[in-house]
């Protein structure tokens, strides 16, 4: 603590992300990243930034990004934002659309980040708890609020809210704004973005980083409304007009129009999951079902902490929340095969 | 105005960058973007990036880049902080140093981003009237306040403030924090970062936009006490891990390495700089002193509101402010030689 420091930067909790260990190769099962490169058309299309467009600002506006995802989902640039990960647009959404006082809800049991945007912008919210099966019950969210937020499929659990009970929470909550993060929507679920021309409260978030194996490029977007697409290009514009570097922008068009590697790559992640998911039931663990590129898992003996001590000192590293209701569960991102086969041989070890 | 949008994102009043114009060729002298390309190892590094890197979350505490940048200046890691460009480096420093309440000072003619940001954070400010000259007298900077913040240079009068007067502010006001912010300092000034060690108040920011003619790339920094770069950490981490991707991060450090390259495209401005001045004063141009890449001009006859437009109609861009004090001035970025003899050319024909 400084006596520099602002009431703000004294109050806030920040957010730890997964670690990136630099002491030794790990198998990283940890923070879920893709297992697969991205398209090599991204690369390609990095490698054709040159010197001379490097000296000069990007397009303030992505409006050539914002087109070629709008085009992906037969909407207008209108309706697109774009920022630097999901977790800008996400700061930028709370700032944009929340109010201190009446409290917006989010899951008890959900990504760690929404109480730390909360605390930042001084945003009251209350904890919807989750089922004891980790579901989310819609008619929860239904009661007076300042604004919703979910992701869907939920993390860490994985568990998917089918789009049916996503509408009753849209329809049900039309005077606050909606967010459905779909940072993992990819992996087996089926996108809000079909709702958006009929729900002018809703705002989809999506990431790169995750489906599109860009995690390292940083580029996440938000669709909705164009009103609502206005708010947070205000609040972008009152902190900075360049958010995407030419090289981010670049690759991420080109991720998008590589149509046919996403498919494959994540089919391919989807298949490793479900295999993942019989070998772990086959050795006691109960695996939450999960449309997200990781799973959550808990063993009817060894203790989650115990398991990701081992893993890590076996060189597998996967992602233990000391939080209650989860102190007993494991987040485990799905690796390729080979990494998944790993992962099932340490745990065939640890539990036996 | 939507109903959805929050108290701030109604209020909120967002910069406006200069035009980044999609409808012709222009000579681009209105964002004060360097003429020269990054050194060639800036784009040798980018290339470097490779797939199976892209799919990582790059290092959220951006060790590397932050290490090279420290030893550059003979300091320690912990006093750098890196960020997307100055523009979120300085938004981050408003949330995390400056409080509602007791105003921060900023001079009346500056960096037009700086009451965005107050505006967004809820901070008071006070305006600091520049003097006849467009110098800025320290000494109307050790009034009670909370906080100071001003360009050395001068943005857009491109004045210098001698180091002497620098240091007495930061004397004057060593229990709020001085931000200097240097994003022309390579063009002739002197740094701030020679008394980071003696002043636990003093925060310098900059930009590789500028002088390393990364503009497209997106990174800025800030250099301070080990407390302050904490602060500006804490604000960070409570809005995106990871603010810079593999691909600004390798691009920055490589231009940081590359010296000899640095020194002579600084140097290849600063004599560009000096041979315009020369020739708009025998056009009768009144030019501020500059320690810049771009000059405060106005002329004795011909207004500067003309002079914008006729110079944009024959395919050269300026900026112009249409702001009291300033609104017969041009703000004119220093191109290459070959720009600055067309625009030189056009000037003549203009106030003929």
């Amino acid at each position: 603590m400084s006596k520099y420091w602002s009431e703000v930067a004294k109050k806030i909790d920040p957010y730890v992300p997964g670690e990136q260990p630099q002491d030794k190769r790990y198998i990283k099962l940890n923070t879920n990243e893709n297992p697969y490169p991205p398209s090599p058309k991204v690369l390609a299309a990095i490698n054709q930034v040159t010197t001379e467009t490097l000296r000069l600002y990007p397009d303030p506006e992505c409006r050539e990004l914002r087109a070629c995802i709008a085009e992906y989902h037969g909407l207008t640039k209108e309706q697109v934002f774009v920022g630097n990960g999901s977790d800008e647009v996400l700061a930028f959404c709370f700032q944009a659309f929340f109010n201190p006082g009446t409290p917006i809800l989010f899951p008890d049991i959900s990504y760690s980040f929404y109480p730390v945007y909360a605390k930042l912008y001084n945003i009251d919210y209350k904890l919807i708890p989750l089922e004891d099966d980790f579901s989310l019950a819609w008619d929860k969210f239904c009661s007076p609020n300042g604004g919703v937020i979910f992701p869907n499929p939920n993390a860490p659990t994985g568990r998917y809210m089918p789009l049916e009970a996503v509408e009753t929470i849209l329809e049900k909550n039309i005077d606050q704004v909606v967010i459905v993060d779909e940072a993992y929507i990819d992996f087996g679920g089926q996108s809000a973005v079909k709702f958006i021309n009929r729900y002018p409260n809703l705002l989809v978030v999506q990431t790169l980083s995750k489906s599109r194996s860009l995690a390292g490029l940083r580029v996440g977007l938000a669709i909705g409304h164009k009103d609502l697409i206005e708010g947070l290009e205000r609040v972008k514009n009152s902190i900075n007009s360049y958010t995407l570097d030419r090289a981010a922008m670049a690759g991420a068009e080109a991720a998008f129009k590589d149509e046919a590697y996403f498919q494959t790559t994540r089919n391919m992640i989807m298949a490793t999951r479900e295999k993942t998911i019989v070998d772990l039931q086959r050795l006691g663990f109960t695996v939450i079902p999960s449309l997200a590129n990781f799973i959550f898992i808990s063993h009817s003996r060894v203790l989650a902490a115990d398991i990701y001590q081992q893993l890590r000192e076996e060189g597998i590293l996967v992602r233990y929340f000391n939080k209650p209701r989860i102190n007993n569960f494991l987040r485990v991102s799905i690796g390729n095969d080979r990494e998944m086969k790993s992962l099932v041989e340490q745990l065939t070890t640890i539990v036996r």
